[in-house]
């Protein structure tokens, strides 16, 4: 026995030369961490020139490859609802998906030819074929900051990061800003990423309440509620996913008073920044703030309908330095794990902020505001169903009146038979954790759109049940 | 006080219409979790229809915001050297940079014109702006799995998944194997993007030993040594970044071995696969496999020369499988996270493989090769100086005989006084965990490479000091 290891920890490395170097350590440890001495499968721990034996080690004798925690621990809840679900359509009916959150899948809304010159300009110039920094070009994140500075909320290159789409700004500000045990402040209903992002790194996450009457505001008293003193950011989507809902000045105001009170900095999903319809405005939280820190997540994935492409960036807002070096430091370690946005992406990054015509984004919009009219307006006199009329990005959310429709326990049972009998899918709020609604996307072709009406319509009618609600209260806590 | 809340866990969860729905659970569990039910600043917990006054929230007073210990721990070893390192060049001498790993920065090596025409075929096609499957297109994987087939490891579309570049790739697999408190060996000197993933991950790295005399390859007795029951993964670089080496059939069939006995996956970093000068020939570690589970990660970057489209992938190898689906749904699941590749690159990428004329390979590796050879005949007459002449991937590792260098403490020292006295960087193999030697990147232009390494003829000449080496074991273990 060799008492002399007691509570010591043994250091033994390599150097570069493979000789062993020894280094004892009297602390008050118990590990010892053998290094590479012998091959021969007995170890021994060398202190001061003499051979100690070290423990055996146990090694696995049979074949048992595990997934890790993390990974076990990954869960997109769209994937485990719509996996779930029995999707066959109505052979007698061609399929309608309004669904997935992809402009293009109908091919009715391209992008602009400028942006695609862009693209080919950027190859043909043979200069972005090789590594990028990590945190991006700085002529790229020069674009950026000039194409998103406003007067209130001026922006240099340093404070943007390019990612490789927005969902990887997303993972690098919670990321930096979140320690496992850390809980954020999440919007329900809201994007499911957050959720499968945090959970799986030990982020704790709480549901503030969006309040559909309210044309989805914030719950700001049951949000400030939840703020503890282990809430590392309060994430606030704007434009809405999966709402199409867009905040006022004031609100946006309210939610800065909340998070300036608490201390708490905010991780703005704004994406859908800019896609607004005509007759409302939406600043950026950032252009509001006068001392809240901010971390902004965008990208050219909706606006410029090029999802795929996957160049996404960070801003970095912190007028009064609350950030200081540390979270931009973090975020700029962060990003040499996987690097960022293609270099072919990044080269044409300036032209198409750039040189995109104002006619795209309002073609664009004014498309998007007119099918969701047709949408809300068909569906309003739907009986059972409450459609809420968005303000901007490319969803509609419906109320089910789950109490009239008795054939059906939940939204997902609703939206399953819908594409059964009438061959249109519409994804089911559970998968924004908030039953008993559905949401549309609206960028399919509007005669399709009005078709998908039609036939919600004739699905409603035939399981509409007119019935009195005393029971509705214990019915909706059974979801 | 309420000794009613002792030992039991209350979880109050909102549902989706904004109601609390009141969970009590009897576990043996002193967590008090309460989500929500009032915004007035004094919350309650309600058990079977009781509130009872919950202890008020500690909430930060004033601002305070931290990277996260992730943020902090991820740490770049290439970038803590160098940017550690005073690097003026001598302005008599224009700077030449022997130090990156990016063979396009010279403009010598472009990529093949059928490459870019792809790219251009797939932006016009339009086909490829929206979102792909978080695994990647379907053609695309099969175009990987077709293209990476042998008869002795075929793969199959299912096999294969797309990814942001070869540095996710790598992410995604650590990430999949390994849980915090596990350990991986990686090759020293290696490549360090796998430390730097590890570490931020919480997972041990143990170095196994590179043999500069037996032409880099495994001391395999050592590496066996390091196998405990918390290994999760034996990382294998084949050829080698940063040493250029190439395994023999014979070797790879050792280290599959001493896989197979103690049940311990293998990830191989297969990057540089097929960049193997003539004479030598390079299998895969799957080709060689009976029953070992090998996750190989590969991409365009480096044979393709365009690293900055970063456009990786994964080849799951388990004909006996070991993995099962836990392995490759945990793949799936994490791929989910911020998605792949750019789908531009991703819809060029069948076209890329199979119409990339022999020739552009087979030019590169002659360059290579030819520049390798310059610069290997070259040092190995510097006085001081042991370069190791590698047999792909386009790298050279050169010993320092720092004892005859009474000058500098290290490779850092030398490197750095280096560029200040001769404008010619190289970078410290400290960087890779592996002190006094140098690496050299071998796709610099030929003549560049001449006066390289004539200007580290000058340097040598000038520092090198005759010297009896009697304490030069100790000198060593300085380093």
């Amino acid at each position: 026995m060799c008492s002399r290891m007691d509570n010591k920890s043994y250091l033994v490395q390599m150097n570069g030369n493979g000789k062993s170097l020894v280094k004892a350590q009297s602390l008050n440890a118990t590990a010892v961490n053998v290094k590479g001495l012998h091959g021969n499968g007995l170890h021994h721990v060398s202190v001061n020139g003499s051979l100690y034996p070290a423990k055996p080690k146990s090694r696995r004798q049979r074949w048992e490859v595990k997934a890790s925690e993390m990974a076990k621990n990954t869960l997109n809840p769209i994937r485990a609802i719509v996996d779930g679900m029995k999707l066959t359509p109505n052979p007698d009916k061609p399929m309608i998906a309004l669904s997935i959150g992809d402009p293009t899948v109908f091919g009715n809304l391209p992008t602009d030819g400028a942006v695609l010159q862009a693209l080919k300009d950027a190859i043909d110039s043979e200069k972005y074929n090789g590594y990028a920094p990590s945190v991006g070009y700085l002529k790229s994140r020069q674009a950026v900051a000039n194409f998103c500075s406003c007067p209130q909320a001026p922006l240099e290159a340093e404070d943007v990061i390019l990612t490789s789409g927005c969902s990887q700004a997303i993972e690098l500000a919670i990321n930096v800003l979140c320690n496992p045990g850390d809980n954020i402040l999440v919007p329900c209903p809201g994007f499911s990423l957050y959720k499968t992002l945090a959970v799986s790194m030990g982020i704790e996450v709480k549901l503030y309440n969006l309040l559909p009457e309210k044309s989805w505001e914030i719950d700001l008293q049951q949000m400030e509620s939840l703020i503890d003193e282990r809430t590392s950011c309060v994430i606030v989507t704007n434009p809405s996913n999966p709402c199409g809902s867009v905040f006022s000045k004031e609100h946006l105001q309210k939610i800065l008073q909340v998070a300036s009170k608490h201390c708490v900095p905010i991780l703005a999903d704004e994406i859908y920044s800019d896609m607004v319809f005509p007759g409302c405005s939406s600043p950026s939280l950032a252009s509001l703030s006068s001392d809240v820190p901010i971390i902004s997540c965008g990208g050219l994935a909706k606006r410029w309908l090029v999802p795929g492409w996957r160049m996404g960036w960070i801003l970095i807002h912190d007028r009064n330095d609350i950030f200081g070096s540390e979270i931009r430091q973090g975020l700029v370690k962060l990003s040499q794990r996987i690097l960022g946005a293609c270099t072919i992406i990044q080269g044409a990054l300036e032209s198409i902020l750039n040189n995109t015509p104002q006619s795209f984004y309002s073609n664009t919009i004014d498309f998007l505001k007119s099918n969701s009219e047709i949408c809300f307006n068909e569906l309003s006199t739907v009986p059972g169903l409450n459609p809420v009329m968005p303000s901007g990005a490319m969803y509609l959310m419906v109320g089910i009146d789950i109490y009239h429709f008795p054939d059906f326990n939940n939204d997902v049972d609703f939206t399953e038979r819908l594409v059964t009998e009438q061959s249109v899918f519409c994804l089911p709020a559970s998968a924004f954790e908030y039953p008993n609604f559905f949401r549309i996307v609206v960028t399919v072709p509007e005669h399709l759109m009005t078709e998908a009406c039609a036939r919600i319509r004739e699905f409603c009618q035939r399981y509409y049940r007119p019935r009195s609600r005393d029971s509705t209260d214990s019915h909706d806590l059974d979801q």
